[in-house]
């Protein structure tokens, strides 16, 4: 039972954002905070920028910023948003549910209400409560390379899926 | 996010000899009930001898049966005992964490109160809480093939990992 590292990374992204509130953020400074991979992160922006949580600007100077408060920015929804698969035993994909013990059993039930308890928790924080003031330089100086952020409207899947992957490569 | 298939199929085993507390289950039988092969169940039932959950009988006849009664068996500990993973972000696990937002980062904070609202939850409820009496047969006509369950004491990895895997196999 653990995050996907997909969502490791997108609470990361949105920290490291919400510690700048005044500038724009480049795909390239994260990548060189974060060690991973440009690729990946497109991905992690583009998915953000389709939920409305950030704002993404072309061109030379340009970069990402949130466009919620960090107060508004619920943990649960964040972790809602970016992990795929809540299933925690068979039944809870009534789809494909073949468990004979269904009709007498009421795990689901415990099962379901633990998952309710972990994201109550989730929900009770915002990203300002987690995020804490940006201090100094990044690790490395961020080289200026213009990295352009702005995918097309709609567009998923730059990259190849990452579950999974300890390091997104 | 989601259980492993282990602790899924653990859960059953539990469950199904909850129902039965007064007879021997076999690995033929469970393996019948729940589509998955005996090589798979062998693990788990390993496991649990090993817990000191269940105890198994060898030979014609032998099988396996809860060593302590259902209502004393926490859910939230057979979880535990069962995944192996519960890392939520990169810096739950100290050895191998560069995050460079650690220092002021309160998101573990919040992770590891979630999960622990999670198995507080899971803790509240027992196996008896979970398993409905058995009624009528199983599924399919269990074979008496008399398989025999007792694995030398310490041994484990009687499958390969099976984390994963839609059906073990």
């Amino acid at each position: 039972m653990r995050l996907a590292e997909y969502t490791d990374y997108t609470l990361r992204v949105l920290m490291y954002c919400a510690a700048r509130p005044k500038q724009l953020v480049t795909i390239g400074e994260l990548a060189e905070q974060h060690r991973v991979s440009k690729n990946h992160l497109m991905k992690i922006v583009n998915d953000l920028a389709r939920q409305g949580v950030i704002e993404t600007t072309r061109g030379r100077g340009g970069g990402l910023r949130l466009l919620q408060s960090p107060a508004d920015i619920r943990i649960g929804d964040v972790v809602r948003a970016s992990e795929t698969d809540f299933r925690m035993v068979e039944c809870f994909d009534a789809r494909t549910n073949q468990c004979t013990l269904t009709p007498t059993c009421r795990l689901k039930h415990v099962l379901d209400a633990a998952l309710k308890a972990y994201f109550k928790e989730l929900d009770g924080a915002t990203l300002a409560d987690i995020a804490g003031p940006a201090h100094g330089k990044p690790r490395a100086a961020a080289p200026s390379r213009g990295t352009m952020i702005s995918p097309p409207a709609g567009r998923r899947g730059v990259a190849a899926p990452v579950k999974g992957n300890r390091r997104f490569a």
